[in-house]
């Protein structure tokens, strides 16, 4: 059974993973690069190597009931969505109250994690570590790996000819930490995920023009979904996500297109995504179409010719000045502290059996924990990995053999949609539900609707029609939270807690009153004529 | 009959006079005070007396087809919402397209605007001038009043126990340009109208902290209405105002809320109306629930108690410390240049004859233009007062007796609501189609539906269930355009050209193109029971 184990990174999912150590009796030590926790959620001035970057203004895209610990629900005076200064005190609260910070190194760089001569027999590994110019180095019965995906920031340049003859400045959104930099410039933002519509709102307060260049397009949603209730808390229940999954994948992409478009209509924005047939992750920002039709921002397609003072877009005629281009290009991932045989990177997609598990290795004793973009929060993800990983390196939970493994890893490479439900055939892509309820069934903690549905029948129904928020994944088995019933039954009361801040006496008209009335005196005559 | 006439203000209202004495062949002469067109669309960064006072961040709240003067459509390229700066370019287009700048002495203060001794028999009145130091006296047959209702802000401070006390900055928001000044700043925003709220979500992206304080709350609507579609294009038709006015109104309230509700539930957010019986107009902001929902902009009730640094709320225990307040606490309107004998003020209502004519004048030779309201837009309001005005100046359309008309007035003020469609209770506020339904019927301009309904069917369709656009007022009559027919077929393909900024190929999906085809099928065969 592993004992040591070493965890790489104390961001969201290497504080998951410290707490999933502790809890089952491992010995876990984490190595953090920088001087504090919080990974991508800590906002610095300055970018800092090998650790994601945020700009001033970013807030989370799961609301607080959606992406918090299963086990420690935010505080209640936090906003709904919360901002990333919030996330992290958020996240220090948590360090503090499991004792987390005693199991991290800080300004502990990882070098390399090898496999000892012996691995075929013990699985350990040596761990060689980077500390105020000393290096050190020590052997662990295991390793967690939880070093994100949002660190190597991608930007093809080749893709835009004539970038080099530009004059203007250009940089990746990595860079980009405030808006003031676009106080009256012709501001061209190019690529349209979270980042750059983000940044090409913002700059569309200050800037004297903004374009945003998408290729694809993409779904726009807001926080503020259906009546003005959270979107994932809307979006994400297991009812839905059982409706979804049992229609033929063009029904739902056509049901999804007309919801998306029930708040605009994305073609007459220029919005609308080339390929309707994949779900690209949509773009969550509550500002978009409002700076659209004010005309602060401008949708633009791709790039056809970059100039020295000016850019010219596919299927426009006309070429427009611009001073300063923002890359939001994406992200690649890597894991260069480990040999290409343990873990091998190709498209995107690491050879990891769900996610997780490296699947040719000989002992199951490395995990890479947070290394997926489910569409949903990347917390409660993370935590039901780890949950699952402490379980497996305990020796408790059983891997397949290697070969079902490499099969689950190859399958999902050749991107087959199923035909049912959406298609994530995208890299890291899942589907939130069904991905955490099948590691849920490893480690024997998927609450039991149906028996449920006996016992604690209000319960039943809110886990199943209700948002399928993260204490649903505690509920039962190993690291089951007692809070996790009481904390589902008053999810709705803690959301809006904060935002029902000036109370209205309740001055029902007695129109209002009538039509209730008319209705109870409607179904008093229904119940007879059925009983008559 | 009249001939020379004297027009006080150069703004939208200003500029439409002008236009329409022209047009008429009357002698019109402009006094605008500052040295440039546009009134409260021109943008400056001192604020001048008797002006009103614009932030930088202006944008309409009327669409551009839905705000253009009748017979002068917005440039194709301009925003669907257009912003102040385009907004004054549009204005000084018009007075260049008509010849207009010939009519306006700049730099011109109007002193006093009296009746000649003989205005029982001439209905002449005497207009003093200040223009560089020098007065000046004419005699003009008629005179119209273009000032508008936003030059005087309303700021009682004796509403705020303690203000005395603040120790922090306090301004009436006419003082508010730009954002900088809430930079990292603790912000209260007292008044939730149109500007009130603009400022508090500008505020919420520097400030440290934005409290926003309404008393009676407001439903807020977005200029991105039901599928992207412009709000006041949606809202605004003939078949959607004939059916709203012929309901009772409690039911007519609860559709709207309903309707408001939809796009996010009030009192989750904390906005609720308190008095749901009246429609108070609703403010226009594209961002505010997102603002909240993330915690950037809180809600509050009224203020009980300024502190030296810190202000108590209705209703909240914990006194929150405040840096800056801000009064968005409206307008009064005033005209110091007139006699109370010729127009009186009384409780924000003036003494007009559908809000135009001073009910009780001996002759009708003065009129009050753009000083109303409408839950629409105001140049075209104006513009077809000032017909109207034209024609009465012109003895061409009569005015009723004066009883009849003093008895419109006081009706008025009563405030008496009809109990048919929406209540517009307060100052000012008038049924934008039916109001300008009335004034087209004064000088027969008012398209006759029934009639165009069987030369034109389609052009008579299209006014009653499209959307109420200006060119429809301007379709006969005097001053008919002979552009307006086409203006209001294809105002659909003006309003989205600007945003299809990028083109897609329609890849319709196997699974549409077979909807459609079933869609076809089931339709034949319904064809073919019908005939069996």
């Amino acid at each position: 059974m592993a004992k040591r184990v070493a965890i790489v990174g104390a961001g969201v999912s290497g504080l998951a993973s410290i707490r999933c150590c502790l809890e089952e009796g491992l010995e876990p030590t984490c190595f953090e690069r920088s001087d504090d926790l919080g990974g991508l959620w800590r906002f610095t001035e300055d970018i800092e190597e090998g650790r994601a970057s945020l700009y001033k203004s970013v807030v989370s895209n799961s609301c607080k009931e959606m992406s918090c610990y299963p086990d420690f629900p935010f505080p209640e005076d936090y906003p709904i969505y919360v901002p990333h200064f919030q996330f992290l005190e958020y996240l220090k609260t948590y360090a503090n109250r499991f004792d987390l910070l005693k199991c991290i190194q800080f300004k502990t760089k990882v070098c390399s994690v090898t496999k000892r001569p012996d691995f075929t027999v013990t699985g350990q590994w040596e761990v060689v570590t980077l500390r105020e110019g000393k290096q050190e180095s020590a052997v662990f019965d295991a390793v967690m790996v939880c070093t994100g995906y949002l660190t190597n920031p991608y930007l093809p340049l080749d893709c835009f000819p004539g970038i080099n003859n530009f004059k203007g400045q250009y940089f990746h959104s990595r860079q980009y930490k405030h808006p003031d930099i676009f106080k009256d410039k012709r501001v061209l933002v190019v690529g349209m995920g979270n980042s750059g519509t983000d940044i090409a709102v913002e700059a569309s307060h200050l800037a004297k023009k903004v374009f945003l260049s998408t290729t694809g397009g993409a779904w726009v949603i807001s926080r503020v979904f259906d009546s003005g209730y959270p979107w994932d808390m809307v979006f994400m229940t297991r009812f839905q996500n059982v409706f979804r999954n049992s229609l033929p994948t063009p029904i739902v992409n056509w049901l999804i297109a007309k919801k998306m478009n029930s708040w605009f209509n994305h073609a007459n924005y220029g919005l609308i995504p080339e390929d309707r047939t994949q779900l690209r992750e949509p773009v969550l920002n509550d500002e978009l179409p409002g700076r659209i039709i004010t005309g602060k921002v401008l949708i633009k397609s791709s790039i056809k010719l970059v100039k020295e003072n000016s850019v010219v877009f596919n299927n426009t005629p006309r070429e427009e000045p611009i001073d300063i281009i923002v890359f939001a290009t994406g992200y690649t991932f890597a894991f260069p502290f480990l040999d290409e045989t343990v873990v091998k990177v190709e498209d995107g997609q690491a050879s990891l059996y769900k996610y997780v598990f490296p699947a040719h290795l000989q002992k199951p004793t490395l995990a890479v924990i947070g290394l997926i973009k489910p569409l949903g929060s990347i917390i409660p993800t993370g935590d039901t990995q780890a949950r699952w990983a402490v379980q497996v390196l305990k020796g408790v939970s059983k891997l397949p053999p290697s070969s079902v493994m490499i099969e689950e890893v190859n399958v999902r490479k050749q991107n087959k949609p199923s035909g049912f439900g959406l298609d994530y055939c995208k890299a890291l892509q899942s589907d939130y539900i069904t991905y955490i309820d099948e590691l849920l069934t490893f480690i024997g903690a998927k609450p039991n609707l149906l028996s449920l549905l006996l016992t604690d029948p209000r319960l039943a129904l809110t886990i199943f029609f209700g948002p399928c928020t993260p204490y649903q994944f505690r509920l039962t088995g190993p690291g089951k939270w007692e809070g996790a019933r009481n904390a589902i039954m008053t999810q709705w009361d803690r959301t809006f807690k904060v935002t029902k801040t000036r109370v209205v006496r309740e001055s029902s008209s007695p129109f209002e009153s009538l039509l209730k009335l008319f209705s109870f005196l409607a179904l008093l005559v229904a119940i007879f004529l059925i009983f008559l």
